[in-house]
């Protein structure tokens, strides 16, 4: 097959790790007889510090036309005391919207040969496995009004949280979709005992579950979520929930498993290319120094692989190659608890790519 | 002295725990020469049940003609499926307002001897000492519209997340005031790379900062904080932020040491009496057989001592008959970790009644 990637380094260990995932890409290509084109394109700080944007018109012409979007990661220091128009994350938002990236998908998943890097203890946090679905181009993040303005003569401020239903409605379906083909639960988020946003999210959900009769639908309001996720993280198979609760609970399903760079994460489009970026940040504190972990990045490319391009078994290949590299006792610093010799970013894409 | 104290038993064991409370707060009373008077009001599915309403206005004029209240717990499956305005959290929310409760305060902290009862690992949660204080009267709960709408003639909804300036001034001020007296670090919680509210939010924070040159001032994104409280909760000392946020976060944090039958809470007026409760729920499914933990409830009461009445030496004899009663190896079923012999509500307020 041919396919035409569109890569967006971005800032940060963003650039080396894509660089790793592309070689991955590349071993693939070459081992499977598929022929990937790559194409670059500028995001973020380094897309402010060129041309004035965070996001060109330029970049989001290459990403529409292309068949997948690999995305390193955004942000910095330098760029903490721009206006909000000129800040890196702007870029990242501005490209949800513009290529409909309506669903984000983190799979949270336990490695055995990682449990000492875990927070939490191993009889809690063993075997678990789940997704989070978040809701991406709605709710707070994007409704109107959002300003300041004056209340009975004195300062306030307004934010908005917005949703059609429809935009409920095909999020949730792709929450049930997901479930039907694991282990047929959903569990869905919200807060409906105090927002009327989550009362009609709710109604939608138990519309949606009729049409799954195999998949058990269970309501969890935000707080207990976000207990729970703690407490017994094993009990969840898919969680959807809108963009603000879902953004605050995967970032806090990230740590869980001590193996947040190590974890890739798919964005899903009503039409037109997915993006797929690890979960990680731009990390300034490192970048540069050839030590990231281009794990979450090599992991994200395998989902591209399955989810845009229907390569199940090339996407299964790299998802075996980082296996075994990790049972080998491979790591980089992030994941090394105390091990003596830790790989660098490129040494460890190479012992991936020999193990493919 | 002479208090008057109004309690709220609410649904579930929330009656079991504050019947604790009194008798303890009852025992300081004849220990230390002081006389409270104690008088009791309806909230929550009780209330509804008996009055058809969550809040009747009687609750509401014996609480604000008292000098502190203290709150068991409200809800459970029987009014699961009311309309909203008939639900026990209705009770909740409208008590907040009425008494103009602007501020939630949850204190953290680790205790050695149940260590074993927490999901994370020691050495990540030794030692942790954190308050959140937590915005409870703005915000997206209480905002307009929150309401169902049309959009381009498709079914919508919309919540408002609406704050006055000054209403961020008085919450953040306590926080400065509360870190002035501890550890002297103020982490704000925002998601200010988002939402205009958060940006208000993070100015007006800078702005008091500048009234406390000691304590120090760090901003952190709502899904950075999500991440730390697991990651390492050692690092914060007093933790700010509004109504929504805090929700989650404080109930994120109230799992962490594995105590959360024990943790005590404080809600905070501008003017009248301040309510007191246990962070904890109705707990249906223990309720009426006495096995519920009391500790939080009593822990609760001595924060009235101290916060409501100055009352600081009687505080601490409460804290300290806990902690005495604790180390002696006396468990409720919640905390017992495998233990034998576990005690009975009314067995584990004896044993702390013997204490003090
Ligand atoms: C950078 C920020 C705007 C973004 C978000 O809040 O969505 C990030 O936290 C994420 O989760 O991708
Ligand atoms: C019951 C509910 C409305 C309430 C809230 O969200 O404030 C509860 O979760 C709490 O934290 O006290």
């Amino acid at each position: 097959m041919r396919r035409k990637i569109t890569v967006l380094p971005g800032d940060g260990i963003g650039k080396e790790v894509t660089r790793g995932a592309v070689e991955i890409l590349e071993t693939v290509a070459e081992r499977y007889g598929h022929e990937f084109e790559f194409q670059y394109g500028e995001i973020g700080g380094q897309a402010i510090d060129n041309t004035g944007s965070p996001l060109p018109e330029q970049t989001i012409e290459t990403c529409k036309n292309s068949d997948a979007v690999l995305l390193g990661a955004v942000g910095g220091p330098k760029w903490d005391n721009q206006p909000s128009h000129l800040r890196p994350e702007r870029g990242l938002l501005k490209i949800r919207k513009e290529l409909n990236l309506y669903a984000n998908l983190r799979p949270i998943s336990y490695y055995s040969s990682l449990s000492e890097s875990s927070p939490l203890r191993k009889e809690i946090i063993e075997e678990v496995d789940f997704v989070i679905v978040r809701e991406l181009t709605g709710g707070l993040y994007f409704g109107k009004p959002s300003e300041r303005t004056t209340h009975d003569g004195k300062e306030a401020v307004v934010d908005t949280l917005f949703y059609q239903k429809d935009e409920m409605q095909r999020i949730i379906e792709l929450a049930f979709e997901l479930a039907s083909k694991r282990r047929k639960k959903v569990t869905s988020v919200d807060k409906a005992n105090v927002l009327e946003s989550s009362r009609l999210w709710r109604e939608t959900a138990e519309e949606i579950a009729e049409r799954y009769p195999e998949v058990e639908l269970e309501h969890m309001l935000v707080d207990n979520a976000a207990m729970q996720l703690i407490r017994n993280p094993r009990q969840f198979d898919v969680v959807v929930t809108e963009n603000m609760f879902g953004d605050i609970l995967s970032d806090e399903a990230s740590v869980l498993t001590g193996s947040l760079g190590m974890l890739p994460s798919a964005s899903i489009s009503t039409q037109g290319p997915n993006l797929y970026e690890p979960i990680h940040g731009s990390a300034p504190d490192i970048a540069g120094k050839n030590i990231a972990n281009p794990i979450a990045a090599i992991l994200s490319a395998a989902s591209m692989l399955r989810l845009s391009f229907g390569m199940e078994v090339e996407a299964e290949a790299i998802e075996k190659a980082v296996g075994e590299t990790l049972d080998s006792g491979s790591r980089t610093g992030d994941i090394a608890e105390g091990q003596v010799r830790t790989l660098t970013t490129t040494e460890m894409v190479a012992e991936i790519k020999g193990a493919i």
